[in-house]
């Protein structure tokens, strides 16, 4: 279960809404790759605990995205960011090889910029 | 107080985040424009009590604002859309006056498409 990818984006979108607690066993559990009981131990609480407490966070998460859609409008910009990036990799290649302006390198390269900034 | 902008970005936001009595009031104050005894009346509740209602669902949204930072992160990649919309324009011009490739103008459609499709 550790490194779970959907959960690792939940985290960066949601985190910030769960206590202190539930973001240490989380990140604890998927991580560091802890098992429930070595976070038992180091919490000094049950095992079931532990799971209970990673469970509550996760539906916490699953819920606010069904409401908010974070994770899925952040999918759609990337996606989309990704494209016009190619698009401007075509412009960049026509450019240079038919007639090549400078104007149009300058605007190709500050979209780059930009494409990585925002996906930052 | 009505037609605040902040808040009306705000509850774009997390407005799925607030009950839908919270929704309704607020609603009913920032864009139908209802007075808060008018809201009162309607609900058959107290002044205060819509009052109290309305403010405490503007704190939660400011405070959500606070942690998960959605409406700046939403304003940044807005403002550089626009810079990349920009460039395209200036990539269109100067392929239009100078050699025109085929290849770019359609680049430059897709791009406009993409962006388009991002900002709505």
């Amino acid at each position: 279960m550790a490194n779970n990818p959907e959960i690792t984006i939940l985290l960066d979108f949601y985190g910030e809404m769960l206590t202190q607690k539930q973001r240490d066993m989380i990140d604890f559990y998927y991580n560091d790759d802890l098992s429930l009981s070595e976070i038992a131990e180091n919490e000094g609480i049950t095992r079931q605990g532990v799971h209970d407490s990673i469970k509550r966070a996760e539906q916490q998460m699953y819920e606010m995205e069904e409401r908010l859609h974070l994770c899925e409008k952040f999918r759609r910009t990337r996606e989309g960011l990704e494209t016009i990036r190619k698009c401007v990799e075509d412009i960049s290649k026509v450019n240079e090889q038919s007639g090549f302006s400078f104007e149009i390198t300058r605007s190709c390269r500050i979209i780059n910029e930009k494409i990585e900034e925002l996906l930052d």
